[in-house]
């Protein structure tokens, strides 16, 4: 019993440091923990037993028979990913890493409700997860992505705007009826913001990911970790009221929410209300993209209006790093040049010396990485990896 | 050797849990963490050996000898805080819980520059430290605040606006001349935070703390953390621009820092323009306690100005409570009656359903427990006191 607690508990702080896939010795793992060798030496052959480490070929010998090392096996068990959007949903199946091993996207109406919705989703799911799991590499988690406020202590959306029928509705519970394994669901931004720290600006602690495409939100990562607040609903800034500036150029009764005025559908307002058959953000791409002046102008003006807005994050919260993601942001440099034209205008120097705005690059998988690195980091905690490894170690 | 490095490490984590001033036997502590009782044993003799930890009386038998229970010996050293201000300077003396044991506030002029003004407070300090200081209570560490923006990490101020002479100035390696312990610098607003923080909020993650007098300035908790940014300068809020707008009342070329708005001295000077005499926030406060109309409306609009930036704050960083603290709070209910008007209106209702918008009961001594309980976090944790217990065990 006393053997077995102390190889349990502490297992999973051990973990941790093996995380990063560097292999090692028992020797280097009592060095930079200042543990004894007995206990590294009970707690990594239990995580050895669970799986979540294993043999990771031999150290150089110092005389005598070459240590062995051992290295986190990313293996051990895969994750499913599941990023919903309006009209399209993807599943993935993720390493413990984070690294996508197949995905299927599908188009789907996020306003079918969460029954449909998820029925669908999990179907793609579960026809991945057949050629991927076996019994050394099970199933360990799910990541959910939607596209709406969430509650993320309970997994619920609230009140999300775009998805009737998913008010209060409980994602985990409903998902663990075919998957008994930990379910952790959060707004579409946050995992985007996630997967690109992860995947990009790792050694960044204080970064602000903003998504502008059909609706506008923010992922904030301070103190390197993503904080959802007292509610989870940090990070909307498509409603951040935007007063009415002297020098913007805007009408003084455009004193709105940034969504209004900033978003795909608001800048194709804009055109519309200047005789452009405009309606989508798809609409607005394509005339950015076709180099027309009125277009350009107006995704300009929407970045400055999310500039206005950045500049005042930025005097709060100086961030190392802004990334801009999302549909507008990708049709070209025109959406950054307005943002960054009023945050370096508007922000501190202290804050703005060293501060880069730049675009997203983490493509059309971060939102599936991202999910898959939300739930990766809960069951891989030092919490949850003592209990898996006491329950391995009770079979 | 071996027993040594096992007692050490992880002496510093255990600490952590009998930082709440709980008395514990091993046997419960050895039941918290699931360590075996040997390990247990091993670190709290040695932190016992230290002085960190103490004897605390006898746990209720269960048959046979009644086994001893240890707590947190908050008397194993005391701490020097030094809060700054622009006219005064005060210095205490704290032991390991923050708890305040003896202070002295002077009237100082922080435009005499740093070695003058850091002298006078010292020798303050090294009178009250030559009554409280013993061998078995050290001076373990000093913490700072000063009225302006501070790079944490190296603890220099930054181009900071009421300091001349102070820019880039290496307080810690000048105090430490006196004293050869760890020295930790912040902004004022900061140390108020974290004083507030711990003495009324230490349950809440997501909190914002600001201060409206001279300056306008604000600490940010999210996740249960201070956040400094990237450059430490996060909390910024007088710098925030405030765009006009149409419903405010005021005049459209009020396009300005929000310090420029609502400072004490901003009210003043609104005041002025309506043919007042009053020119500092003592001249604002004095006219609010009367009951003057004028006065009572300027400051409720200043609380709208801060409301409006706060509002932006709550949409993105969801805090649970926001407190406002600052002399022009202490004058009455206006201010916040203002702040709380734009908060409930501009934010999104999720944010704002459980939000607490209150204010500061911190009192004079807030800012040196802050500053303490700053010190005291670093000199504690668990890095610092591994490091403390191995230097007592090879004595």
């Amino acid at each position: 019993m006393t053997a077995t607690t102390l190889a349990n508990s502490g297992a999973g702080e051990i973990f941790q440091i093996l995380r990063d896939g560097q292999a090692r010795t028992k020797a280097e793992l009592a060095a930079m923990t200042g543990l004894a060798r007995s206990t590294v030496a009970l707690r990594i052959d239990a995580l050895v037993a669970s799986g979540l480490l294993h043999p990771a070929g031999e150290a150089v010998s110092t005389g005598g028979r070459p240590p062995a090392r051992i290295a986190f096996n990313t293996e051990a068990g895969v994750v499913l990913a599941l990023d919903l959007g309006a009209t399209h949903g993807t599943a993935a199946v993720a390493d413990l890493s984070g690294r996508i091993l197949d995905a299927r996207t599908r188009a789907i109406d996020i306003a079918d409700g969460p029954e449909r919705v998820l029925d669908s989703i999990l179907t793609d799911g579960a026809e991945l997860l057949a050629d991927l799991i076996t019994p050394q590499r099970p199933l360990l988690g799910v990541g959910v992505g939607v596209p709406g406020p969430v509650e993320h202590s309970t997994g619920r959306p609230t009140n999300p705007p775009i998805m009737p029928g998913w008010d209060r509705f409980d994602v985990p519970s409903y998902v663990q009826r075919t998957h008994a394994v930990p379910v952790l669901v959060d707004n579409d931004v946050n995992i985007l913001a996630l997967g690109e720290h992860a995947l990009r600006w790792s050694d960044v602690d204080d970064l602000l990911f903003v998504k502008v495409s059909t609706g506008i939100g923010a992922g904030i990562i301070a103190g390197g970790q993503l904080q959802r607040g007292a509610q989870g609903s940090a990070g909307d800034m498509g409603h951040v009221h935007v007063p009415y500036r002297q020098d913007s150029g805007r009408d003084p009764a455009d004193d709105r929410d940034l969504e209004a005025l900033a978003s795909g559908p608001a800048i194709a307002a804009v055109l519309r209300d200047q005789g452009y058959d405009t309606h989508r953000s798809a609409d607005v791409i394509e005339l950015v993209r076709a180099g027309d002046q009125a277009a350009i102008t107006a995704t300009r003006q929407a970045g400055r209006d999310v500039g206005e807005v950045l500049a005042t994050m930025v005097n709060m919260l100086n961030p190392s790093t802004i990334v801009i993601g999302g549909s507008i942001a990708r049709a070209g440099e025109h959406l950054l040049a307005g943002v960054r034209e009023v945050v370096y205008r508007r922000s501190i120097p202290l804050a703005t010396q060293h501060l880069a705005i730049v675009q997203s690059q983490g493509g059309e998988r971060a939102a599936v990485f991202g999910a898959a690195i939300m739930v990766a980091n809960e069951i891989l905690s030092p919490a949850r990896v003592d209990a898996y490894v006491a329950a391995h170690a009770d079979r």
